[in-house]
């Protein structure tokens, strides 16, 4: 009997994993998916043939879209976790910059702005929360230690340190490479800390 | 005999209706889907049904979704003319600014966030040439002129004339509206103002 390789292999492959090791191989198939055709191409039964199981398997552990999406987003997200001291504002701003872009052109970071962009904030709350917790917040964490260190340093005026600097970068990234189709080049990087951060950040009398 | 007035209506009207207004209403039609189940859920046939004619006179005009959706978003972008000079620089973009958010939050403007957050600029040039053309230029050409105004008060620094300064404002508009669901009140507006666009505009030593 000739047997399909295509065909025989995922139930087989279904059998031999168990728990964490196909929770994983799941969440990633859930990333991909989402990496390759957004949040709304997305199906369950998509995501159980990306990883070589069944349907039920990924509906024993993830009830909705929603649970699997929001565990497979927790699971992967772009973690920048500390920016060095470089000695000055500009460097240090540089150096989370890099690291920002790099996160946002990831798979992982492909899959988030799939969600970011097709979800409606108010109605998709769950993701909602997984994506501020995990990505906004210590965005803004790292943000605002750069800018303190510059305020110590006497390179940034004082009152420097809030929410609309520190959304400035998060916001003009996600701007160009929406509108502009920008991929963040190191010198787009440079030129929006020259043109932009710089000039908000310097104190008052120069 | 009864019949539905909701199943009779649409073969009539397109009877009726001819050229132009027709077109109208299709544009209309194309313009309500878009805001409503965006750029991903609209579809020909919703479009047809909306308008109440048939999915052939959607057709003849219009060969594809991308080309119907170009011409609805042409004839409906919300146009905002000109910034009244106000005397400084504050009032000016405070002005500017309430008309992007009122024109942000109209159906024209929920149908064109649709288009931006759902399409890849990449793949959907012809939408993005539309977009902007439209919109984008427009907006930055009045920013151009509000910070140029400053400028020759001397309320504004003279270098502050270039491209990302001007895309502040609306960077983070659409950055806030999306990560944080923020809807853009006058006091928001105000505080996006006096926390970021003054301090990055006033000059290098005063």
């Amino acid at each position: 009997m000739v047997t399909s390789h295509w065909t025989a292999a995922p139930a087989q492959a279904s059998l031999r994993r168990r728990g964490a090791v196909l929770e994983r191989a799941i969440l990633d198939a859930a990333l991909e998916q989402l990496s390759t055709v957004g949040w709304k191409g997305l199906t369950m039964e998509g995501v159980a043939a990306g990883a070589q199981t069944g349907k039920a398997a990924v509906y024993r552990r993830w009830p909705s879209k929603e649970d699997l999406v929001a565990d497979a987003l927790h699971a992967a997200l772009p973690r920048i976790e500390e920016v060095p001291d470089l000695g000055d504002v500009r460097a240090d701003l540089l150096a989370l910059c890099r690291r920002t872009r790099d996160a946002m052109f990831s798979r992982p970071g492909l899959a988030l702005r799939a969600v970011i962009h097709e979800c409606d904030p108010v109605q998709a709350e769950r993701l909602h929360a997984v994506i501020i917790k995990g990505l906004v917040e210590p965005t803004v964490q790292l943000l605002r230690e750069v800018v303190t260190r510059g305020i110590e340093r006497g390179e940034v005026r004082s009152d420097a340190a809030n929410g609309y600097v520190f959304d400035a970068i998060p916001a003009m990234m996600m701007y160009r490479s929406k509108v502009c189709a920008s991929e963040w080049s190191d010198r787009d990087l440079e030129e929006v800390i020259d043109q932009l951060m710089l000039p908000l950040l310097r104190p008052t009398r120069g």
